[in-house]
């Protein structure tokens, strides 16, 4: 038994809410972009798609908006209604419980509104993300020059040597307790693992393979496959590709931006790792080129098909492809 | 975004049993009740209740088992199948898909089995725990006589000193980067926290509450108020009461248990900390009387009721009521 199955509605339970509030490196960047704002806020008419607890709705509140909506279709926003209230915010914060999309917001016939805060990154940012909704949130309802927040988002690829752990996670199916559960290893090696990684492991520059503009990209940029090319920095071996983003918020009077990477702290999101199925023995000024294609799964539209296509031209080379489900 | 939504039907996800299999105090347990005792298996009929990958079901076919029935509801009974066949047990181990209440077994009619083998327990042992349907299938399927492994089962309390992490996981909610979260801290309190206890945080003698027979126990006896004392060990405070569990395989040769408790070695089950409203100071020799009251939840009978009723007879007494619900 596990907590893995803990809860249906999980984002109903506060646990989830816990660990996002205690992830300082999310909550103080946003806390920082609202309420250093105030000139983006004040008097304003706000929209944070994906509510939760309510905690952004109540930093706008702060830093001056004159009416903030917050939607979330999970029943936390029970608790996000006492929270408001209990914070003497009843006034200024309306919370909608529902589908973005299919929800009626408190807003005159042909009002917008002049500000939407949304934290609807996922792993590997988009796995699992609310995306699509802020999206639809900004073409239905931003005013005209309108200010999301966050504006921008970064998707990053580098590579890393992790013979050690992939012996733990993968290597683990060879003998178990004397059995093959090789089986279970081809499906280990199809998912990419959530977990955080040294720095001392990363063998590769970071590559900017994505670059998200909040104020006009589309749901359909959303799927994509773009090239990227990394230079290896020493001798080593490679054994997985390594994923993260940085997101920012532009609009601000100073810019606030965080990153999720392996040279940073700490935040719930980790990094993303995907072993590839052949290691790579790779030299300092050598360079992998490939692509990385992203698409939402065609049978379940909330897991994410992402392909690497990639070669190594080195004293070894390898011309490979690795496909992933998470 | 979190792991806890990660998977849908949790149990056909890899990672819980990775998990499982890599707790070895539980998985070698098994392994030496079932290989070191192969007079309990040779030529025998065996049925494996929730069987999962099917490591016990190996375990008890190279025990020498003439026929061993696996049943699991989850979509894990597809990998168990390929990993069944990839060790050569195709023809001894049946791997059943469903609910044990619902199947229909590979038995001929009246035919009996002579083993059941079961993991089936959960946090603080009955929480999600598959006992009933384990106490379902001794009752339709096991022959007279026959052996059940585990046979027994043990429920113990004690309490703790916890200030530091009680104020991490309960005091974060009275200030929340400025706010007012009190209506989930009043939700925390109520839920039962799954986390592993250093021994020196224990500040009562364990006291056993429960001790379960899985011969003779039967479904009825698993909603019960039991009373208990706590004597108390040192000068201290405590803030939480501590629950976990033996289980023990009697049939065996040699008798093998193994524990969940703050005192052994450390198992995926963890500990069960259940925090009181109000702190107790306490004096060595003092007691802790008091009743623990379990019971599924009406509402969802896969969650329990949980009711601590102690009286601290002490220079500093106590007499409350603490009610939780996992």
């Amino acid at each position: 038994m596990t907590s893995k199955d803990y809860y249906a509605d999980s984002y109903a339970h506060f646990g989830i809410h816990e660990e996002m509030l205690k992830d300082e490196v999310r909550t103080l960047s946003y806390r920082n972009a609202i309420c250093n704002n105030p000139h983006l806020f004040k008097g304003k008419t706000v929209l944070d798609v994906g509510c939760g607890t309510g905690i952004l709705c109540m930093f706008a509140a702060k830093a001056g908006a004159k009416k903030v909506i917050g939607v979330d279709m999970s029943n936390i926003i029970v608790q996000a209604r006492q929270i408001v209230e209990a914070n003497g915010f009843k006034d200024t914060i309306h919370l909608v419980k529902g589908k973005l999309e299919e929800v009626e917001l408190p807003l005159a016939p042909g009002e917008k509104v002049d500000v939407i805060i949304s934290e609807w990154m996922g792993y590997f940012l988009l796995y699992e993300s609310m995306l699509d909704t802020v999206l639809a949130a900004r073409d239905k309802y931003l005013a005209p020059g309108g200010v999301m927040m966050p504006d921008t988002a970064s998707l990053y690829l580098s590579a890393i040597e992790d013979q050690e752990y992939r012996e733990e996670k993968i290597g683990f199916w060879d003998d178990v307790y004397g059995f093959d559960y090789s089986c279970i290893k081809e499906i280990a090696l199809r998912e990419p693992l959530v977990d955080t990684v040294e720095l001392k492991s990363v063998v590769c520059d970071p590559c900017l393979v994505k670059h998200i503009n909040l104020l006009t990209v589309t749901k359909e940029e959303l799927t994509f496959k773009d090239s990227f090319k990394l230079n290896v920095t020493r001798n080593d071996y490679i054994h997985a590709f390594l994923g993260w983003f940085d997101v920012s918020f532009d609009a601000c009077h100073k810019p606030v931006k965080f990153s999720t990477g392996p040279h940073s702290r700490y935040t719930h999101w980790k990094q993303t790792v995907f072993y590839v199925p052949e290691m790579m023995t790779v030299s300092a000024g050598e360079s992998i080129s490939g692509t990385l294609s992203c698409a939402p799964n065609a049978k379940n539209n909330r897991d994410l098909d992402i392909v690497f296509e990639y070669e190594l031209d080195g004293s070894q080379p390898i011309k490979a492809k690795a496909e992933f489900q998470m």
